[in-house]
């Protein structure tokens, strides 16, 4: 298993699915780095039930701002999945942090990781520019944590239909 | 031909052009089973106009709602192309039909067919979330939908820009 | 490098970056066409600002409608860049141009350059159906736009995350 992957793909095309089994592929045990944050008692038992069906293989770690943190405190023993980037960023936006900063903080990080990671993000940039600025703006950022993570990443796949596509590495010519 | 095909892509990137093109490779002839509904008299001119267009290699049927009864009735014959499985979970919603049982009906029904099936769905999830809750439940059923039947089809393409991206099968590790 | 190449991809995928570097692979220089038109001051500094990143090796042309006159007078030299069709195809449809004629005629000058040109263009069409019709009908047009180059262009690559999925050529039966 390569040291660090990017599992990138619209909403429900499978890219949980996928990273959970190539993280778990190489010592059938995986750390679960959820960024998701639990703002009321809905999303408590819904993330409640994520985990639950994840099963006991899975360590579960909650992490919605510090990822660096997160993932220098899991390095050294199995493989790590962190579900997802996008929500991370959003966590990052919305409580006014430097996300620019934050995407380079984490590709430093990365560099020094001995434990494979798993990352898995979203596909935001392919309908009709949306007439909410926000909107606007989020996509942008979403784009740029995209490319910077994928350029720290041995491996990016592109998730359709439940399968992926290689993206990273290939063999076109630029 | 294989057996089952699933051509997935954005709209108008081509899918169905593809779709027909493959649909009749195998004996020339091809059954197009149309799930779109005409309400109005623009869509039923539409829709006749789409026939005329397809020549007369095509037998047309259509059915916007049992799918599964309208794949049983062509088997034996010409290759059908399922035009497409976004617009039929359309219906299947609007109607307040049990959309996941269908669906896993439709699997079923596929593994005994004996005839080539090609099916046209449609990517609607690599946006911004929509604002519009239907919106967004409909983009979570249509990835589901996308993915089971992708599960079940011996070749997945994804469309850009009129060409097809070989998604199922593929030499990815995972 | 080839003749004629189409970049596809979402806002924020790396398009313009991969276009830049394949334009620039063959001399070292390069002459961007952009269509963007600069309708007030912010968007004139945007502009500027983007013609100073991209360095002296670049010669810059602005021509938001006459793209066949741009890329007939600048062949027979460097590559060019045209970035975007996207935007070119909104001046088109702002001004209530014939958009249809101006893609076929598009494909019809590019048959005669002999110096390469590299298109930069947007996919649209992979989000939920918008509600606003006009976006509807750009969405449906930047579609036809696309499949219309693509088939003329010898190489189309799709953009995911900063890195480029080959589209065509490909080996896919159909």
């Amino acid at each position: 298993m390569e040291k660090s992957t990017l599992i990138t793909g619209g909403a429900r095309s499978g890219k949980s699915a996928l990273a959970e089994r190539l993280t778990l592929s190489a010592t059938g045990r995986g750390v679960y780095i959820a960024t998701a944050q639990a703002f009321d008692d809905e999303m408590k038992s819904r993330i409640a039930a994520h985990q639950d069906r994840r099963g006991p293989e899975w360590q579960n770690v909650s992490e919605p701002l510090d990822l660096c943190g997160a993932l220098t405190n899991t390095d050294g023993g199995d493989p790590r999945l962190v579900d997802c980037l996008t929500l991370w960023l959003t966590n990052l936006m919305l409580g006014d942090h430097d996300w620019r900063a934050a995407g380079a903080e984490l590709t430093k990080t990365l560099r020094h990781q001995t434990a494979p990671v798993v990352f898995v993000t979203n596909e935001v940039g392919c309908g009709i520019v949306p007439e909410n600025k926000l909107a606007r703006q989020f996509r942008d950022a979403a784009g740029w944590l995209n490319q910077t993570v994928a350029e720290a990443c041995d491996h990016v796949y592109l998730c359709a239909a439940g399968y992926p596509i290689r993206v990273k590495p290939n063999d076109n010519p630029f």
